[in-house]
């Protein structure tokens, strides 16, 4: 399947399908209306899924869409996508093998070998961790999955919004943080031109923005408090074809960090920086709402370091 | 108003006209369905309130049902029930003055102190306090807001329930935490027949407990890991009143702190002892469901200590 070359119905489509493949595997997140900095946002809590972020709708829709060889499934991953994908296969019975960076950090390799995996923490870079994955597959025929860049990834994230729309989404603009870019393009295909979708990345890795900006993706330097959830080198090919026209902000390391303090005081959402950094656009300022226009947020991740219940 | 001498259509009738009173100040809070510890529960997310417990309901209602005197409010409080009266307080333009006992704990007195009104904090234990408030009441006049045991402030939190069943609520028993017996009280007088109600207190500070087997409310030992939320040394006599012939149960200390890190690892809540105690009496056996039995419980506070944010 070539998500490009589907038109918006097959898209939607596949993520209705999706949709129902994953059903009883990803957890419906609650949704409720905020005040959050002066604005009334709708969020979604998907930081609430299993093992704390979205990405085990993608990882779920892969595993049960894929034929799993016996080698089991493999994944490199800054951490939440490792989690995710550990969670699914073992919850469906097959062995995983994880790779992430060092930068991870013990938070989220504690989740990934909690779901039960094998943990590789490669030194370096994700670019690394991704490499070692590739070998790993390559030694090994388990089934890759890719974290943003395929369509099982991208109807999986997808139904993330089918979901919320069920759930009676009532919003002119969603603002959805990126990294590679897996969530948004689930969100450009769903909502297609019925809501406007506006993409935040941090100042310090801002691939989609760069790739807009230069007309093709490009790599550019990833750093910063979210670096491990969405310091993506460069944008997926399939979330930058869906993008062209669309909405991208981005926001400082200090606007995140305010954000993701704000949903604790206001909210008591432990989130991690990632997870604040949509939220953040509002707050800081960055994304200025029209008068009247029905702002949503997605709260898209929850593993924080330290972890509060770390052992000591 | 005495609320033992109303029947049940009267206190019914005075949780939904707390709520058409609150509504636009307490927040609405989300509702999800959780597969926890192997049992499928509807939650409620009162964690999310302002202040980060359900008080906040109670404290509206008193505010905006009682006439404020000009020298405002008072309250004394183990914590959560301050940082309410000063949230609605402050939201409502009147001045403040909370007395908590030590116990309460630098990340109680922070909230209350981010709320703007001016924290007192008495040496000795939750009755000194008390004390204390009681006299500030009469040297300067100010209202003094009950944490349980008044009209005003059961019918408040009883808008949690009225809240959640207009939320589709579907359970046939609903599993709540005791402190001094507010928030159980408007269930009580919400549900009245129509769910089971089951009251939910620490080992270490068994209120109600200790008051249903003496056959009228009696003075306990208080200690443990949730004393500063669910720490009354006596029974409310409302909630004593209410709760004749009810189901009550202890847990250990070690099962809430279990039911706490189950909450965060399974769903990214990050809650107090006292929201987590609901869910020890189901994750530890204590409370076991009949065959086909469908169980809620009430998440009701998220001021842990330390807390996350905290300046160090």
């Amino acid at each position: 399947m070539d998500w490009l070359a589907l038109d918006g119905t097959a898209r939607r489509q596949a993520i209705s399908a999706a949709q129902a493949r994953v059903a009883g595997h990803a957890r419906v997140t609650p949704v409720a209306q905020l005040r959050l900095g002066g604005f009334d946002v709708d969020v979604k809590l998907e930081q609430m899924q299993h093992t704390g972020s979205f990405k085990a709708r993608g990882a779920f829709n892969n595993l049960l869409t894929r034929e799993v060889p016996s080698a089991g499934v493999v994944a490199a991953s800054g951490g939440n996508h490792g989690a995710a994908v550990a969670h699914a296969a073992a919850s469906l019975g097959y062995p995983a093998h994880i790779f992430v960076p060092e930068v991870a950090g013990p938070a989220k390799i504690a989740v990934i070998e909690r779901a039960g995996a094998t943990c590789h923490v490669v030194p370096g870079l994700y670019a690394d961790a991704q490499e070692a994955a590739l070998d790993h597959e390559a030694r090994t025929g388990a089934m890759q999955v890719h974290p943003y860049d395929i369509p099982e990834t991208v109807a999986g994230q997808g139904t993330c919004f089918a979901e919320w729309e069920d759930q009676g989404l009532d919003a002119d603009t969603v603002v959805i943080a990126v990294g590679g870019g897996g969530l948004i393009s689930g969100a450009y295909s769903w909502f297609a031109d019925r809501r406007r979708v506006v993409a935040v990345e941090p100042e310090t890795s801002r691939a989609l923005n760069a790739a807009l900006a230069a007309g093709a993706p490009v790599d550019v330097p990833v750093s910063g408090v979210a670096a491990n959830a969405l310091g993506a080198k460069r944008i997926g090919s399939i979330c930058f074809g869906l993008a062209q026209g669309q909405t991208s902000v981005t926001v400082t390391d200090d606007a995140i960090v305010a954000a993701q303090q704000m949903l604790w005081q206001e909210a008591r959402l432990l989130v991690e920086p990632s997870g604040a950094a949509a939220l953040a656009a509002l707050t800081s300022g960055v994304y200025v709402p029209s008068e009247g226009e029905r702002v949503a947020v997605l709260i898209c991740g929850a593993n924080p370091a330290p972890d509060p219940f770390a052992e000591s």
